[in-house]
């Protein structure tokens, strides 16, 4: 088959490339780049050293022999998505190029409505190009987990039955985000569903856990490396302690750390999108996927995180500050995930496994985490409207970075969240 | 109260300015009188000749003894919504000030994502406005009926009580919208029930239905005359129907014409609104009201033109073309409406009666109907990606304006809208 992934160059879409071309498909890509950019704003980079674009594609081509055609432009722009879809006409389109850092999102106004802005231009394009240009084309699109929310009741997949008043309906499930990012989320889910229902469009929403790992079967090179971020706004809870254990610094869970959420190893998440891929939905069919193989409470991750530290010799503490965020901090989760096993998906990675490998990246990378141990500061206060003027400090180094703490600095806080799953 | 009004300039915020200043409370104003600009480009205008915003404020003085302080500018602009906001810090905002059609939001991929773009923006600027300068300000949001679909189980006002699985919780109520603006209405209302929970702001999200009228008890001279809307982008059906039976057309109702929705009349909406801005919410209180008053299918408002049309001496003939929407055509629908009347609101007008002063200002107005005959033909089809071409012809008449129709041409389809209900 042929799949274009857009946000081919991010964290999940490249491995994805990777996969998909090893099992025999045909891979094309979009990106602009703007994640590397804007970790860049903020201070960070890749914990793992990535390839410029172009090496990406020779590394592919001597350790595949396969090439990747690419496209380079911005999702906001129709005539470019447009020109693509038209061009290549590909079997699938994994959609991965939006805005994916809640934090990001929570800083002030105008990320808010970036964040939103961006993400529903990209799919509302997306939609109409396929509509336009390639109806047959198949679009899986990522969501999160994050758009549920924590109810009280199980979570089923996208749509459930109910029984109110003495009738009954399948609706689609309640929403309840937790930051502009996941409400962006929510809203891209709503437009698919409907573009589907409309024109008779094939489409997976893919809810995505939490996803963890620096490395898939396919990553055999360094120079096939895929991004790992650790900072407190483009990073993962447990990125972020797994870093914090290499540097000396405590591990923070925000508040009780009761807050569970869904989690995937990166392989397995790559797998679950192949399945998605060669498994296309009928005509007309909106189909929804939670994608997660097991639940962990923030707590959970902290002392996994602090038992493999201690396995390596390292001697990390766990700290509780508060939580910036709004959430609740102990709740129930029971989420439903039937759907990609029904079609052949089987974990093949554990968390702690996934961890220690993790591990064993970042203290081979430490260099790397020491250079900006800084941007594990904590700047974002969610229930604050403007976090500019903390977050343009870090933007522009020359106006006055945080020093590193001193010893006997408070640690800072991680960053839990559902939603760190694609570039 | 202080009340600021953003779309004051609008179909309901200016009949909603009159009433609140006979009320006895301070009306501010935003508009940048995009709609009149917008209905010009599809070629229309208003059927009541409406007066220029300087004019309306010299009525208002006249015949009211009042002053309105008015600032034109942009929602998409955010220093200017937040200086207004700190300037007036006014106990209520009433915010009108969206794009709010929805055959304007499916002409094209550029109405869609203009539409969803400016609402949700729009929005966000105001509840960060309202954040930083005036957290106190009670948001009285617009919604509509048209929000929540046609599913099988009743509708109630915003939340359920669900259980499932054996569990229970009480969740938003499921959303299916029918447009890309009714999605943006959607995602509005997600958007404010998050700021409510993480800033801790009093917000009323009105879940409005149809609004028919020409007339409210303030509108005392035609200065002071309300503008409405009937060419197929702009108008609702009711208010199509009654224009084709003045200029002699056909009623046109879609389909098999069972599509039903709830509606309420211009008095009473505002009614509605000006009872919601007097019993403000609790602090962190998002609470939703469905504003309607009876429900009627597309029929029921075709045979109750056809016959109030006929007393007056007209004898028009109701004519079915297909449904270009994507729609239910049959199916229930039971929303509750129970939060306004708990409150004091009383249904004071019916449909019947409005319907007749509708066809006495449309009959006086009559002239202004057929030098704007041709507007009445349909262009939009929903199952189309792309209407640009015949919007364009009608934007641009120099460039080709269709001919209005000659003797014999098939009658021009309305549309039917839940959704034409602010400014």
């Amino acid at each position: 088959m042929k799949v274009l992934i857009t946000g081919i160059d991010g964290y999940s879409g490249w491995p994805l490339a990777l996969h998909l071309l090893r099992r025999g498909h045909e891979v094309v890509g979009i990106d602009n780049f703007v994640t590397r950019k804007r970790v860049k704003e903020v201070g960070s980079w890749s914990a793992t050293p990535i390839a410029s674009f172009p090496k990406r594609q020779e590394a592919v081509k001597k350790h595949l022999g396969k090439s990747i055609q690419f496209y380079k432009g911005d999702m906001t722009k129709f005539p470019f998505v447009v020109d693509v879809v038209r061009r290549e006409k590909p079997d699938a389109i994994v959609h991965l190029a939006e805005q994916r850092s809640a934090p990001y999102s929570m800083i002030d106004v105008d990320h808010a409505v970036l964040t939103q802005v961006e993400n529903i231009t990209g799919t509302l394009h997306l939609l109409y190009a396929i509509r336009e240009a390639a109806p047959e084309t198949h679009l899986v699109k990522m969501g999160t987990m994050g758009e549920y929310g924590t109810p009280a009741i199980d979570i089923p997949e996208g749509f459930f039955e109910v029984d109110y008043h003495g009738k009954h309906d399948r609706l689609p499930f309640p929403r309840q985000a937790g930051s502009w990012y996941h409400w962006s989320k929510v809203f891209d889910s709503g437009d698919v569903m409907f573009a589907t229902k409309i024109w008779g469009l094939k489409a997976t929403d893919v809810m995505q856990g939490v996803i963890y790992g620096t490395r898939t079967p396919e990553i055999t090179d360094d120079a096939l490396l895929t991004r790992f971020d650790f900072d407190e706004t483009w990073g993962t809870a447990l990125n972020r302690f797994a870093v914090e254990a290499v540097l000396g610094l405590p591990i923070t869970p925000y508040g009780r750390g009761g807050q569970i959420r869904g989690f995937i190893a990166l392989e397995d998440s790559v797998q679950s999108l192949r399945i998605a891929v060669e498994n296309p939905p009928k005509v007309s069919e909106y189909r929804v996927f939670n994608q997660f193989d097991a639940a962990y409470s923030v707590n959970d991750l902290a002392e996994l995180t602090h038992r493999v530290a201690r396995d390596l010799g390292l001697n990390p503490r766990i700290e509780h500050p508060p939580d910036p965020r709004v959430e609740a901090e102990q709740h129930t989760y029971n989420p439903i995930h039937e759907h990609l096993p029904a079609l052949g998906y089987k974990r093949t990675r554990n968390l702690e496994e996934v961890l220690r490998e993790i591990f064993r990246d970042l203290i081979r990378f430490r260099r790397r985490l020491e250079a900006k141990r800084h941007v594990v500061l904590p700047t974002v206060d969610w229930r604050a409207a403007d976090n500019t003027g903390k977050l343009t400090a870090r933007a522009h180094p020359t106006m006055g970075v945080p020093a590193p703490p001193a010893p006997g600095t408070p640690p800072a806080p991680s960053t839990p969240d559902a939603s760190h799953t694609t570039a």
